[in-house]
């Protein structure tokens, strides 16, 4: 990407390849301006808008990002504003055999070695980068008493465990009161499984039940029981515990608590003896996302995450991308991208249940734009979707995770998740994350009680404003400040010092905590 | 109903036309028990289960509640053991034209007079039982802020407004990330829109909105802005008021912090105002439901429930029974109890949708039993579909509300809704229900923020044990200590005094509060 810094004039060209380049002026500019290089806009170009590089005559290709995203649809010189009144949008790619499979061959980046963070190693070789007492739940029956019990526990117990970071109730909306045997059920259910194993929890497993509910603690736990490493000197802490409060001994609401707080006080015993140890960036688990999408965040934000991905990447790590609709219309960049024919068929039957999922509920993927993507200077979804796809970097993508599937490989996934932030957090945690990573142009406070987020702001006033509440300002980059690289690395360097512990994220710091948001495509009941 | 008490076995007969009775004992009877009446078990049945009061031919229709719940799949000899795996469901009625419509022309139930509660009357004529401080949020991206906020002023301000029970986050997975314009989603939409006009929260109404989300603060408020009336010396407290996250205004978290808290301190001065006065008990709104059933479930907490229903009817309240998927089987004596055809054809139409809805998600109504219905004795939906509807009494049904929408009428109504017991209470809540009675015979914490709830224990162990968390014990009716009216009428005094906060219940002293639950029948994007 080049930026081309003037007096006034700020236009942002992302690939060297692309006929279009973005106005990043506050209020835009006005026609007239002459920009570095002689070029003269013809007409006012808002902020965040194209400008035409070229001469384009009708039907020609307009390139971002190296893609094309929308044609001329009549004759456009050098200077011209481009908007969707003025270009056709390129039809979405049919999920068939005209696909590209895994062409784009390009050279391999080199792996990136001698970079570490401080993480805690699990017994099955999973290390996290928190050290989390979870107590899940099989149903949302149980959540006022949970709630009570991790309360007690944080303020009564957790001081006596100075190495254990919090204590946190798993609770959700599912497991009663739900279809539990409609196909799309496995979706929710596998994804409570796989977060009470996430790797922050340390391998030890706390259940409490209601005891009627359709979700029972034996149907939460499979396809397989989720071992508990037996400690020194703790009986009975060499399987999962469950808590339930239907259970005969269980008299009295203080009885409950009681249970509870018993078994929590052998998983903090166990949890507490955890200890940081120097582990290669390899056993980091990212999964990014982006929401609160503005112009910017084509070309400042995502870009210099795109940049961190790919030192991930390349250092080994496995790190997730997600998001159908918002990757829908760049499908076939994504099968170009994949690593094998196999990862590409993944990725179709991925899109293509995700599209027979909106048409049941006779909706589709334009429901995921905004009016506002438009005023801000997204002709369409094609071109949203490049902008949200280029967080991902330029790997090969070498896996593809189903919704509540738990990861196990390395390397760029495309794990298929809805856009929404709270169910694509929640499904990347069951995926396996221990770092988030989060860009937004209208700014969120979104955070994550199980994994610290990271959050990235496309601009810079946004980063101003929201000074505590956003950890990376990308906005340097339209103002020609910084580079793309610069805040990659910056990025990079501070996800290894968040991983480690060193540093809290915003967040963190404020606890800031949004509750998990299940992805339940079955009826309820 | 019968009651049949020995030295040890208590069998429960329904109705004098039945075939099967349940086993009242505690840990069941077993084989060889002889019956009063010298039928003699032929195996081990359960506490809760049905027992063969005849011999039956494979095909011979099982009679409870004067229904056919089921059908002999061999033969079985008095004394049998009549359970899931040894009888088949009938089929579902169809919703055609031979369904009986408004036919069931009982003698009415004179009027109830001389009950009163003290109530908080609002300035629209409804009238609530608590006074409680709502803060609406447009969407979860808020929720870390809200909950920080929340606490705050409970704990800083709430001491300064003694007349104020609580402050509360309208909380929820809704607002972005969902097909918005889908068909489906009007429902969560005008449930968040009710909810904030419940009428325990005083008419004054204050929403946190991030400000990009989808569910716009306007699109909240739709159809109908919902004023706040202005209060004495309160300048700016007569419209709704919305703070922004996102607005220019708000530099950093503790700005946001301090936009809600100030905003609260006002309609804190307005609810603080509020009186409790006298009122007929023609102005409460009751929801009623049941969650965690057992064969109980229908012979004592829901006969005892119906009867205080009918109570409450014949003094003018509004009650609303729900949980379409327990009522399903049973809609042909619904539309017979239905008061006029037009609320017949509001019952069919509303089961017709909720139909198509689990069709579409390939389940069907039988996805509603669990496995502690079973265990507990219900072999099928039929059975506990009979056991469920006994708690809306014997008045005709005089209206029908679908799923979000806000009642606007008295007597006994239908309220379509999941049987999800936290989405059926939010459905409730929505309608302006101002306090729920749940009936459990497995035994569930269940509570609200918004809402008183009495929770009515079928079996007295379950009573015994859970003795904080119970607020009546409906078990001593199977063991003859007291009557379905005896136990009708406590409950019935007991709402008043819960109305009247002369009581707390057991989820009030504990504190206990389950999340909302929206249904949302529509996709996720
Ligand atoms: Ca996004
Ligand atoms: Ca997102
Ligand atoms: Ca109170
Ligand atoms: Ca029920
Ligand atoms: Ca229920």
């Amino acid at each position: 990407m080049s930026v081309v810094v003037g007096q006034a004039p700020l236009l942002i060209k992302v690939h060297p390849l692309d006929n279009v380049a973005i106005v990043a002026n506050d209020g835009g500019l006005p026609a007239g301006t002459t920009l570095p290089g002689g070029l003269a806009l013809v007409e006012a170009v808002p902020q965040g808008h194209k400008v035409a590089l070229v001469d384009f005559a009708p039907g020609d290709a307009v390139m971002r990002y190296n893609v094309v995203v929308g044609y001329a649809a009549q004759a456009l010189p050098r200077g011209s504003w481009v908007n969707e009144r003025v270009t056709t949008m390129p039809t979405a790619p049919e999920l068939d055999d005209k696909l590209p499979i895994a062409t784009r061959k390009g050279e391999a980046l080199p792996p990136l070695e001698g970079y570490t963070f401080e993480g805690y190693r699990n017994a099955d070789g999973t290390v996290g980068t928190r050290n989390i007492l979870a107590i899940s739940t099989t149903v949302q029956c149980v959540q006022g008493v949970v709630e009570h019990a991790v309360r007690r526990i944080r303020e009564e117990m957790l001081p006596r465990y100075p190495n254990v970071d919090d204590v946190v109730g798993i609770e959700h909306t599912y497991g009663c009161g739900v279809a539990i045997d409609a196909p799309g059920a496995a979706v929710p259910i596998r994804t409570l499984h796989n977060i009470s194993r996430n790797p922050n929890f340390g391998g030890t497993t706390m259940v409490v039940s209601l005891g009627c509910e359709k979700l029972q603690p034996d149907r939460l736990l499979a396809p397989r029981a989720i071992p508990i490493r037996a400690g020194e000197g703790m009986p009975g802490a060499d399987a999962v515990e469950t808590i339930v409060l239907q259970d005969e001994a269980n008299v009295g609401f203080q009885s409950m608590i009681d249970s509870i707080m018993q078994t929590a006080e052998r998983h903090l015993q166990k949890l507490n003896a955890r200890k940081r140890e120097t582990c290669p960036i390899s056993d980091l688990v990212v999964g990014v996302q982006c929401g609160g999408s503005d112009a910017f965040s084509g070309v400042t934000a995502n870009p210099a995450l795109g940049f961190a991905v790919d030192l991930l990447v390349r250092g080994g790590a496995a790190v997730m991308f997600s998001e159908n609709t918002e990757v829908r219309d760049g499908i076939d960049q994504l099968t170009a991208r994949a690593a094998t024919p196999e990862v590409a068929e993944a990725l179709v039957r991925e899109m293509a249940w995700y599209d027979a999922y909106l048409e049941r509920g006779r909706a589709d993927r334009s429901a995921n734009t905004t009016p506002g993507n438009k005023k801000g200077g997204l002709s369409n979804i094609v071109e949203k979707a490049m902008g949200s796809i280029v967080k991902s970097g330029t790997t090969p993508i070498t896996g593809v995770l189903s919704p509540g599937d738990r990861l196990a490989q390395k390397g760029l996934i495309f794990a298929a998740t809805p856009a929404s932030d709270f169910i694509c957090g929640t499904l990347q945690l069951a995926a396996g994350m221990t770092l988030h990573v989060f860009t937004t142009g209208r700014g969120t406070p979104y955070g994550l009680a199980q994994v610290p987020v990271v959050k990235v702001a496309t601009r810079s006033d946004l980063a101003r404003r929201w000074h505590d509440l956003m950890d990376v300002n990308a906005g340097r980059i339209a103002t020609g400040e910084a580079t793309i690289e610069d805040v990659g690395w910056e990025l990079f360097h501070l996800m290894l010092d968040v991983a480690s512990g060193r540093k809290q994220t915003c967040a963190e710091k404020l606890k800031l905590h949004n509750a998990l948001a299940l992805f339940n495509p079955g009826p309820v009941t």
